[in-house]
């Protein structure tokens, strides 16, 4: 009698132990777990699983192969062997829906009765069957078992299910088959019959048009199909050596490493969920079923040790025996991941890299932000304060006094309160106010829109684009649209950013903390074997000692122009916007340049600290027309005229500033700022260096942006070289500093080879030693879509599918990934030891690192709130490759498959080179 | 004796024929004609060439090898030999500077006044030598000459050089010695020292840094360097059997087969140009010289069929002796190039194909624009008239009254009068003032801004970013800045749309008209094997017949929006852009389209006739803020509303439009739109193939704009189908249409393989027929500049080099090309047939169309205006690359050198394919 074919998998009793665990894409999560605990001898009620590999088949013949239906069969007398029952009731998980107590009819139904003393158990199981059967694979509308139930219910009086007795339940059954009639359907009494419509109902349902939209939808792709478990039951409910339970392994909240979980004597699984008797801690167990507690144990360390992880399982106990329904690896809280991570190490259950997989990126950012609690969440004051729902622009939680103006924000926060900025939009004139508050709401923008990208990068919870509401920065008020009503200066609210919800009420705010394990398991993710490094996007000295403290290996990207929004400085960034011909002006700006670079270099002593010259264009720092009054045209160098000025604004405005006179356009056209820029940078590197001659280890980068000629950057590269050789020679001090550029105009990255050829004609030394990819500008570019304005369509993209992610926060691999990887290997074919690296957002997206690390960049560069996350990412990548080439090695053990893969590559390179010469 | 070698080429008088021509590479362009008189027995005074391949040796040793030295000696003997003279003053001419006079020294000044009888005449040419020498061969500042000669004629109380007399001269030698002495040089009595040193400094002169700069910033290129000539000096001023004269062998204004020039008795070349004596037209030279004049016909004759072109020759008669000087193919105005390519073939001096070359797109453009005579360009009127200077925003000439509202330049015009719309920049809503305009002047904008590019569309002069100005619309005054000179309503101005140039007084215009010869050489243009074919850009039913006139094989682009303008639809647009659910304004637009559309077919009836679907941002079509007021917010469904209407305009308001919401997302979000479109186009092809059974022949293609992914296209492509299907099938008509998509997003170039390969998954057949470049908006993203915003640094690119020309004018191949490029590989890889195109402004650049042609296109669409230029200018690239071809098959013979090179691509596209695979 053949059990194990390619199809049929077999479970528990006397099924064969697998040699080699079968593949989960082959039997399922569910398949595999029951496998495994066959094979390591922990009991389940014995079964088999029909692999997924028959859903194509079925989808194709509308029926199993003969050699399927009789491995069928086969295997349920070999179950009926092994339980020594006779094939009565099974159960059927499938894709979505399980069949309960297959193989019941109108004559196992009395067996089943008397051999478990129990009648109203069997017809209520009966009663059951007929439902679900009907439902499932017939396809009656559930609402006309509910109807007759009701009907029964009436008549007798009962207000509940369990109030319904033997006789009561008979008729039901009764009822349900006249439902059978009316529908012109039949229930077989064959048990066989019913199990071979089971299993033709799960594999048809993998493709009903409902199923394929449901898959294609959710993106779910890569499944061969759906598998079929078939398996045998087993009652708890068979008196008081009996009962079922839930557990984890170990604490999911807190990670501790004690059994969590519940149990009920006497009862079966659904009693547990239903409620209808309250459970009792899984340690009390110990008590009452001594003998089961103590297998229980011990199965559950097996367990443990064979997945190397923190399990959650289900088990029943009937009459005194064990069995073990599911097992599967337990969720947990952020917390909770990292405790388990660390303790798994420890108690050498896996290895330190085994243990990076087992943290996700949204544990680490659980322990980042301060989040509501999981109870807060349940919380009424939560779920009914919920006013109004606008997009999750920077997950984490909020509460605070509601303000209006940026100026209010810092005032309040003066005063030690705590406030929620609420803006229509938010724009760089708003960063103070945006900095001072706990949290920010806007009712205009998307996920990419100004306040959010700034907010992501603090770390600061943001609802934006709530369109639900109306924000009156006149009358301070903000309306709720369809409730009317209205919040007031000075209102507690509360925002949660990684739902978008916003609530009237206070909500209670926690913030588990940076430091302790997640240090300890990140520094693990940096050890790993030719891991991408980690790098921050920081403006400032108090952005760059954040982001050393969580770990930056320095500076990837310092916008220089972020310092010029501080209201002392605007003024004379301004005056020299409007009289570019001012000298003055422009040294005042290399003086506050200087002294902020400074603070770069002190926080990062020893990294590297890029920095990128003037980006934004200029009319981004002018005051708005509304702002502009005889005072400030005074100021501003204008007199008292303000129409002259407000002409001059005017004549500034562009079409286009993403595609306007920005970058090292304005470098160009203005070289003096290019200058200055350089003398700020190498007179500060200069002067810590003085000041700490033993410890100042200085590495200046500087990174000229929005470059798309070779031209361009041979322009600024040798005007930049020119002005920091001059300050090294002045001070006499030998400077290490490095000219590279920002890659995020398209065109650029079709000429990298060009710019990475680069030389000074004076020396002959290469001019561009590295690139770093401006993954946000690029994808505007290269996608033609304004960040700023994509919230007219992004949203029904995703909502359609025809993006399937917002290809500003997961890189378009297709697309801008092609980009990417083009520029880069043009750059490594001139010069194999280009630095390559990103400074976009993608920078802190696992699944983008993910792509990064596939091209081989050195590094990515993110916000410093974003750092431990990429850390974890870029380590686990690591970790996924190296498990990755074992298998294929394991697989093609000579290694002919890996060897011909890189001669394939190599020609293919090879032949590439002679394209492009 | 040797007198030819690789680097020196001898021609006149004994010199061997050479039976190859040389290459103009290697002997420069003078020397060209040089040898080539010399070949076809047309008398030159002899001489010889040191070769442009001695450049780069000199620049590296600084010398030139010895065997050149001997060369130039043996060549002196051999000429002294043929004109039985010794070498006395000979003349070389190189690549700037002329060194007259060689060999002359204190004793043989004395020799040539005996030899001329003209004591004065010798020491003239003496004193020039010195000049000459000093300053081209030593670097003496010229004015250091300059003052001696203006103390010796203050001495002797001359007014001009002509009253000095020979002792005055010998006076003068003296003084400029004393020149040398204070500059601590010398000058050689040896005219072999002169003649070397002249050599070396011209051959020194090319690599210097400013010559090298010089060809850098005027983008010269691929010359080996400057060739050197040095001949013996004829001289016309020998009495009244001698003479000198220009000629060109036909009229270079009309085109006239008649001799035109002039000529001087006993003359030097230079007498003619300075204007001293008034010379006599060439023809009474037959009078006064027969033989030589005879000889002359001949001589010329004999050149115009050797170079089949039209010459520019000069000649010097020396006692009766006719001797040319120089020849080359002669400069002409449009209406002449036109005459003489059809007179030359009529001719049976060149072919079809020949006559195509000679004539430049230049030539084309004249005739097309109305443009200010040769003679007016001259006038005081003109040349004292210019009080501003703009960019030439579109060419031609305009005159007319100064306006200052579209609304003024359409009422002006129904008056009958010729108005210039004078605007601070030009907006959508203005295009019917523009239109009734003759000229368009704006005071901000580039080359490619609005007024540029649509004033560029008709063919209507305009000037823009003319930044000396000050527009006031509110005072009807136009104020020079640098001279507060005013110009009011009404005032009569003249624009140069060629220069830029504004005038202030009325200068006569001239249109030399579009039919006659110009046609018979498009016609010649057309026929040419695998030319490119020139589809027009047309949005209205004038334009496409306009286009048609022009010779446009179809329409390529048309932008439905532009019919949205008309003011009796504008109202409707905008209701249903405030109330996209108004279904009756979706009706009504569909009305309006449905009627163009057929003017359309019917003006293009048997040709493609290529539609876009909607693709500007809808804010483009709204009110601007500060003309809504109760009226307008009450017609466009607002009530009087008017805050509620500012706000809406407000809300749709985006940062980056060209990167908004417009194109297919528009279609995506809006597919009620999409339909719409499909449903008028379809319907009016169906209406004219209803009216004319017979004769109507329709093929409408529906362009999808601004794709970026597959998805996207799919859901259009998908969509337009179903609505076309519908048509066809209501209207029982075969209508045959096609679906593609215009390629302008960088993304969309990337994925082009997958675009061409996306089925209709009902029927299995392709969805996408064709590709159309539309090399505008690609050029805006791949090199991430808003056309719109570039006059902020263009101008500045171009003038420092780092653009070699206005992207937005001639395609960037290296970039924006290399895009068009691959997705052209790409979608040809899928499918071999599918049409390709350009539809942007640079399919009506020549140079453009020389590199698409280059790729393999179907046709380029231009603006009706342009399509003649386009047409010759795809003929003649035809033509060119036959001519290369046999070049080169004469090169190699057996033509192995194409084989390998069709082999090697052959295997490169080979690989490419696996790559890709």
């Amino acid at each position: 009698m053949t059990v194990h074919s390619k199809y049929i998998y077999p479970f528990g009793g006397s099924a064969p132990k697998p040699t080699v665990d079968p593949s989960k894409q082959i039997v399922g999560g569910k398949g595999l777990g029951l496998q495994v605990m066959s094979k390591i001898g922990v009991d389940v009620p014995p079964g088999f699983t029909l692999t997924t590999t028959l859903c194509p088949i079925y989808a194709k013949e509308n029926d199993l192969p003969a050699e399927v239906w009789k491995g069928v069969r086969d295997n349920v007398r070999r179950i009926e062997v092994d339980m020594e029952k006779e094939f009565g009731s099974m159960s059927m998980p499938g894709m979505m829906d399980t069949v309960l107590n297959i193989g019941l009819n109108d004559v196992t139904v009395d067996g089943l009765a008397k051999a478990t003393g129990n009648e109203r158990f069997a017809w209520d199981s009966y009663r059951r069957l007929l439902d679900m059967y009907g439902e499932v694979v017939l396809g009656i509308p559930h609402e006309d078992f509910e109807k007759r139930f009701d009907k029964v219910k009436e008549a007798a009086g009962a207000a509940n299910d369990v109030d319904l007795g033997v006789e009561e339940l008979k008729t039901l059954c009764n009822e349900y088959k006249q439902v059978y009639v009316e529908q012109g359907k039949e229930f077989p009494m064959d048990p066989y019959k019913q199990l071979y419509a089971c299993v033709k109902a799960v594999f048809g349902s993998w493709m009903t048009p409902r199923a394929v939209k449901y898959r294609e939808i959710n993106n779910i792709k890569n499944l061969i199909g759906t598998a079929t478990n078939i398996q045998t039951m087993v009652f708890g409910n068979m008196g008081d050596d009996s009962g079922t339970g839930v557990a984890f392994s170990r604490n999911p909240s807190t990670g501790e490493n004690v059994m969590y979980g519940e149990y009920l004597i006497n009862a079966q699984g659904e009693d547990v969920v239903a409620g209808i008797r309250t459970p009792q801690p899984i340690s009390q167990m110990k008590e009452v079923l001594p003998a089961a507690y103590a297998k229980f144990l011990e199965n559950v360390e097996k367990l443990e040790v064979y997945f190397k992880d923190m399990q959650d399982v289900e088990f029943t106990v009937e009459k005194g025996k064990l069995w073990m329904l599911q097992c599967r690896n337990g969720k947990r809280t952020g917390v909770a991941a990292i405790k388990i991570a660390i303790d798994l190490v420890n108690e050498g259950k896996c290895t330190q890299s085994e243990a990076l997989l087992k943290v996700e990126p949204r544990h680490v950012e659980q322990l980042l932000h301060p989040t509501f609690s999981a109870d807060a969440l349940k919380s009424d004051a939560y779920t009914k304060g919920i006013v109004a729902k606008g997009l999750p622009g920077s997950p984490g939680a909020a509460v605070g006094k509601l303000v209006f103006t940026p100026k209010q924000a810092e005032e309040e926060k003066a005063n030690g309160a705590s406030v929620i900025l609420v803006r229509e939009t938010t724009s760089p004139e708003d960063v103070g106010g945006m900095w001072a508050a706990a949290g920010i709401l806007t009712a205009r923008g998307g996920m990419t829109s100004h306040a959010a990208v700034v907010a992501r990068g603090w770390g600061k919870p943001c609802v934006c684009g709530c369109s639900d509401i109306v924000v009156s920065e006149e009358n301070q008020t903000v309306l709720v649209k369809d409730t009317n009503e209205v919040f007031k200066a000075g209102d507690v609210i509360s925002i949660n950013g990684a739902t978008g919800e916003v609530i009237r009420n206070v909500i209670p705010v926690e913030t588990p903390g940076l430091k302790g394990g997640l240090e300890t398991l990140l520094g693990w993710a940096d050890q790993e074997e030719g891991v991408m490094k980690v790098l921050a996007n920081a403006d400032s000295g108090p952005d760059a000692t954040q982001a050393a403290e969580n770990g930056a290996m320095g500076i990837g990207l310092c916008r220089t122009e972020h310092m010029f929004f501080n209201p002392e400085r605007l003024p004379i960034v301004r005056r020299w916007i409007f009289h570019t011909e001012c000298l003055d002006d422009l040294d005042h700006i290399k003086h506050f340049q200087r002294s902020d670079f400074k603070d770069l270099f002190v926080a990062m002593n020893g990294k590297h600290v890029t920095i990128r010259l003037l980006d934004p264009p200029l009319h981004e720092f002018l005051p708005r027309p509304e702002q502009v009054h005889e005072k400030v045209a005074e100021e501003l160098g204008f007199g008292k005229d303000v129409p002259r000025m407000l002409a001059r604004i005017e004549s500034m405005h562009e079409e286009n500033p993403m595609l306007g006179l920005r970058g090292c356009r304005l470098g160009i056209v203005k070289p003096e700022f290019t200058q200055m820029q350089v003398e700020a940078i190498m007179s500060a590197a200069a002067d810590f260096m003085e000041e700490c001659p033993d410890t100042a280890k200085v590495h200046p980068r500087i990174m000229i942006p929005l470059i798309g000629s070779i031209k361009e950057y041979k322009n600024q590269a040798l005007l930049i070289k020119q002005e920091a050789e001059r300050i090294k020679a002045e001070r006499k001090l030998d400077i290490p500093y490095e000219i590279g550029t920002m890659i995020e105009v398209p065109r650029a990255a079709l000429v990298s080879d060009k710019i990475a050829s680069l030389v000074d004609d004076e020396d002959g030394k290469p001019l561009c030693s590295f690139f770093s990819y401006g993954t946000n500008d690029l994808t505007q570019m290269t996608m033609g879509i304004s960040r700023d304005d994509s919230n007219g369509f992004i949203p029904k993209y995703l909502e359609m599918g025809i993006f399937e992610d917002d290809p500003f926060q997961t890189i378009d691999e297709e697309g801008v990934g092609y980009m990417v990887n083009h520029s880069a290997n043009l750059g490594k074919r001139i010069n194999p030891n280009i630095s390559l690296s990103v400074c976009g957002e993608h920078g802190g997206d696992p699944k983008s690192i993910e792509f990064f690390d596939s091209l081989g960049l050195n590094y990515v560069s993110c916000s410093p709130y974003r750092v431990p996350v990429a850390r974890l990412a870029a380590g686990q990548i690591r970790v996924k490759r190296r498990m990755e080439a074992a298998e294929r090695r394991a697989a093609h053990p000579h290694g002919v498959a890996d060897k011909a893969r890189d001669l394939g590559l190599a020609v293919v390179h090879k032949i590439e080179e002679m394209i492009h010469q």
